[in-house]
């Protein structure tokens, strides 16, 4: 490991990073493991929350009837029993870089030659505003990009309590700090920060961020940081081409950018298991022919 | 069910016909099933034998180390719980006739809106000649085309046992009818027929058949019956678009005929379980789309 721009980077590439640890982000794991590639696999603190609230499960071949926790267990311990570890952390972004990819990670930074998106699929609403101005202002990952708003004036819109970790950082280097928290039990003050609860309405700004729209008053703001589960898939990485709100993939999926493949919910309906399963095993076979050719 | 031509024809017309007991299949079926879909599901007599002969199965999520016969008791455990029953017969020929479907399935014909092509992949190496002159004096169905060759002289070139019952059909009507057995314990004679033992060399004939080339001579045919364990993909459906030995299919499982899908290892490589389980079920839940449409 060393530093670089503050930032803790891995000297090891892998052959692989697997971004998601739903059904398709398992299967990959699974795949690539028995093809003996060297692999990371990010995953958020609860893998597969859908198929853990799913009360039964029958078209998963070879389950008949099954408890969608009961396969939820059996789908971790099988990667488990193979070695396979699954680091807990968000990926912020994935960059290509030189034909291979760096992927920014809760502050660190991860090389693989190879990358699978299988982040599934979040109902999310973006905010009016926000796609255009990603890069621009609008930011996913205070640990990663904070230190570019030194001295600046910020807002953070958070629909989850990790955003109150990340929001104290911004207030070590900005001058003035928001914090719009879009969940249950928010805090009314934290130290440093201004907090306000009220609704996002737009993000504000033509070539780059210039303010934020609430309910009842406008902030001026150089940046906005959102803090959600997870990125949407189209934001997570740069370049990459999407179908309306889903990844472009053809049937080896593989996506526009060479060596990066997505499987799962991530590509499109339907959202159901087996096909997550099975697209999570042809990206890591093609993922491996890639690395072999 | 009444008669037709010599043939069954059943009066019951399924929402979908899935042609396939193998993974791809069989998930297909459990999926319509589920959906409520009124489906027959034709497989040879013994389903999946690629996944019986596999020693040790590993990547099949949920299934940390299974023996591949363990594995597709499994699989058909699961199609009969829900009370889906196989028809034990292999399907000739699939033509599409007013928007629907008829399946020749050894002399009878039953009636399908849509239909699921999941006949995998056998390494099958054509003869020199077939493939230009199917329906054009090749066929792969004696009860079905037997008739057209009433009077004339036909060969049958056969890989398995099943020919012997064949071609004794085609004795009682064609004026003279050569068998070519190319299988262990082939009858030395069968009354009405000319056996001979030499492997085929290649179908001659420019628009027709007129010929078939033996080891060390030549057959002056109208006609040649080739009986294999299946018929080739690309020469069960008339009309259907090929990418070289697979059926093309779009990321819905989609071919180039409306309302027919295709799932599993027939459609290309991978040749793995997880993706033909994962295209069984996209296939039937797309097929299910395109009858609610």
């Amino acid at each position: 490991m060393y530093q670089l721009g503050g930032k803790t980077v891995h000297n090891e590439t892998y052959d692989m990073a697997i971004v998601g640890c739903g059904p398709a982000g398992l299967s990959a794991a699974v795949n690539a493991h028995i093809r003996r590639k060297n692999l990371a696999l990010f995953g958020v603190k609860f893998c597969a929350p859908k198929l853990f609230r799913s009360p039964w499960i029958d078209n998963y071949l070879g389950f008949p009837h099954i408890k969608g926790e009961e396969l939820r267990e059996r789908f971790l311990n099988h990667v488990q029993e193979m070695g396979i570890s699954i680091t807990r952390d968000r990926v912020d972004a994935v960059y290509q870089e030189n034909g291979s990819f760096s992927l920014q990670v809760s502050g660190r930074i991860y090389r693989a030659r190879t990358v699978i998106i299988a982040t599934g699929v979040e109902q999310v609403k973006l905010l009016p505003g926000e796609e255009p101005l990603v890069g621009k202002g609008v930011s996913y990952c205070a640990t990663c990009d904070g230190p570019l708003y030194k001295g600046k004036t910020v807002a953070m819109v958070s629909y989850t309590q990790d955003g109150e970790e990340e929001v104290k950082f911004l207030a070590e280097m900005c001058t003035l700090v928001y914090y719009i928290p879009q969940y249950d039990e928010a805090p009314d003050t934290i130290p440093g920060v201004t907090v306000i609860k009220q609704k996002p309405k737009r993000i504000l700004g033509e070539d780059t961020v210039s303010g934020l729209e609430l309910e009842d008053r406008q902030l001026t703001v150089e940046g906005v940081f959102i803090e959600r589960e997870s990125v949407p898939a189209g934001q997570l990485v740069p370049g990459i081409n999407m179908n309306g709100n889903y990844i472009q993939v053809d049937r080896e999926q593989a996506t526009n950018i060479p060596g990066l493949y997505a499987a799962g919910d991530c590509t499109g309906k339907p959202f159901q298991l087996a096909k997550a399963v099975g697209e999570g095993q042809v990206a890591a076979l093609n993922a491996v022919k890639y690395l072999d050719a």
